[in-house]
């Protein structure tokens, strides 16, 4: 009896999410899943293309960052996901895709202005662009430094890069909870959620929104943020403490 | 016997043709089927994805929005629907999706002005984009304002947001069932028809021609609108007294 | 024995390449194919949808615009395709659609520039758009005047818009076999050839070329048009008197 | 027997890999795979649809330019393909076609700045755009002088195409195999690799590389180039000598 197989399970289901949103072609993206009573998660096999991957394929690495369990090597971007279970808590997948439009938000070094209610539905922040990585951290531990950025991003959104057409980050601290994903500069989008699938499902939030962004900025470049008591009402119908949409 | 059948029927093929047209992901967008007789209409249940949703999930509303039939709760959007039912009459279905093109015009808060037939043949007037609601419109029944603010703008469309390019909305008044479809600012796409399958047909009408005005703007950001000799014209030879498009 | 059969059945698996390359939604487009000899075209019915057509559908005109076989009315665009089978000898199928990066460069008034060796595969000039129709022109006779108005167009390129980034159209008289397809202004494409097929595959490439030209414009505004040397040769390669592309 | 049976088939496979890609329609498109013990290579016939093609209508050229096997005429850029494998040692697939993205940059005449991870888990460089051909090139073995245009300018990058936002292209000669790729000016990509299909994967690389980039471009006029020290450090992790990307 394999005590990882549901967990495995979880992984692999949502890992050939990513094709079937089209958000990654070949093997452009990886999704784990993390149980943290077992205190380990489950990710996709490095290089392997979707089509091809089964389910014992998943490798399953602990909080040390150490492969417990699977024969293949697990995503290079591990250490990335690793940081980001051990600093986040509350999230239990993540997922990481080069899809289109969320990466050359990233590649523009731009952080997502909140346009509607489409993005306010999601998350009640604009959606946040790292810096792109320094030659330091680029050069002693690169997908670690990676996840820190982000936690430290997070903690500290001053240091993001600017929302485009608004300024810097208005928030001091900012609820990754709440606000699942997130754009690395120059390379592309991380998202997570309470489990693998939503993770999968947040990666294809962003990159609607970032579709319609970019959208909005050929349209109108003169285009305003959203009043924050509209977007503000979107979150909290679907997340609030009173909320009123879906079935209970 | 369920009397609601045929109303249910209706709303539920009408509700798998948003996916079906590309005009939703997940669960992003809901279409109601009005009988005007029965003084009811059936919705989409909130939250429900399209490929999980049975014939039966759909529920009955009445003129109160009181639901009179079904188990699960219906569309968060309802009392949007509710007011338009009330208020434009003629209509028999109500579409509502986040459909990227036209979603992106709202977000852009521009009315979409009128640059061809393809336009032409379904309305003769720009696609109106009605304000962002404010604080108050937001507190105290928002959903219900949002039904109201279209009704509203149809009425005065010297309040709408600006066509592109062009300016203010150059007529007085809105006649609903000669235009039926609309921009919610800073939120998405609303459209209707004689019955709920007509009001999807428009939701993709509109989607359309968003598209095509966004790619007229970036080929030629100088662009005019068509003369009106031109789309009286297509609109009259498909909806006019004289009408000659189609089969009788 | 319908003496119509081979004509009707060469109309409709034209109509039904429509949808299959992406050319139109719902009724949104239409082909006709000819027959010199016997003096009539067949052509798709009005408003019918192409997952509903049958080949008994077909209708089929003769040169004096008279239905001479079939129940149903004939796309209202027939005039059209009348006119040009009249004006343009040797071409033996039309096909006209709304098909969306070709209608947004009808839309934006602009004759699509020769920017590249797939559009120089296939014609040697840039692609003309025409100027509107005036009120005159639409109010007597509309479909048959947008037919004229493309052979007086192509006869006497000069009155046609401008070539965008580049100026006025440069030749004196435009060879339509050459050069099979146009954009009318505000309108859409029509394009044709040798046969029914021939005029889809013609409408497939014009729409390929506009989304080119359209994203080029994006990258590079101040782009210029191929040397000539290099589009005739392409051309050539294709189409000239000692062409060697394709098999004997 | 035919000895020419197992590089028939990997040609084949991997020109049905075109359409299956998106990378072409109708004919647009053609794939060779090279055998340097043979000293002969495979490759599609010129003008037949990709689902008209059968494995033995693939044609055996040799390095002298002859067709040695096969009853149709070869792609009529056969002799481009012909120089290349006779340039680039090392290289046994290559790849033609017109797919939309990567064209619209040749014909914008700009070569494709590296602005992000995913260019650079492919290639440590920017995409280089050649030079259109000159008259004479053109009139003395077009397809013979593409390829050699190509050699030429991977030899002395200085007489490249600027690269868009950036300037003149920064290296003294560029490696064809950490480079597979190329954008000729005014006509479109080509790409190898180290097997037919490769070459095809390189091509879908350089369509969503080009895509990306122009949205960066649209999102960011002001983009710059990402730095160095992580494009290298992508490379490097999938190709450099410690590579830890993928499954030994």
């Amino acid at each position: 009896m394999d005590k990882y197989k549901k967990l495995k399970e979880e992984a692999y289901q949502a890992n050939l999410e990513i094709p079937k949103q089209g958000l990654a072609i070949y093997t452009w993206g990886n999704v784990s899943a993390f149980d943290k009573y077992l205190g380990v998660f489950a990710i996709k096999p490095s290089g392997v293309a979707y089509d091809k991957l089964s389910l014992n394929d998943m490798v399953i690495i602990d909080l040390d960052g150490q492969k417990v369990d699977g024969k293949l090597n697990p995503s290079s971007d591990t250490p990335t996901h690793l940081q980001l279970y051990k600093q986040f808590s509350g999230i239990n997948g993540i997922c990481h895709t080069h899809s289109p439009y969320a990466t050359a938000w990233a590649q523009a070094m731009k952080s997502i202005p909140l346009l509607g209610t489409t993005h306010a539905d999601h998350l009640a922040n604009p959606i946040i662009c790292t810096k792109a990585l320094s030659k330091e951290q680029v050069e002693n531990g690169y997908e670690e430094n990676t996840g820190i950025l982000i936690y430290k991003t997070f903690k500290d959104p001053s240091s993001a890069q600017e929302i485009l057409n608004v300024g810097p980050y208005p928030f001091r601290e900012i609820n990754p909870v709440q606000n699942p994903m997130v754009l690395v500069g120059g390379h592309g989008p991380f998202s997570w959620g309470k489990d693998a699938l939503s993770s999968v499902y947040n990666a294809r939030v962003l990159e609607e929104v970032a579709k319609m962004a970019m959208w909005v900025n050929s349209i109108n470049p003169a285009f305003t943020q959203l009043p924050s008591h509209i977007t503000k009402k979107h979150y909290d119908r679907k997340h609030g403490k009173n909320a009123y949409y879906g079935q209970e």
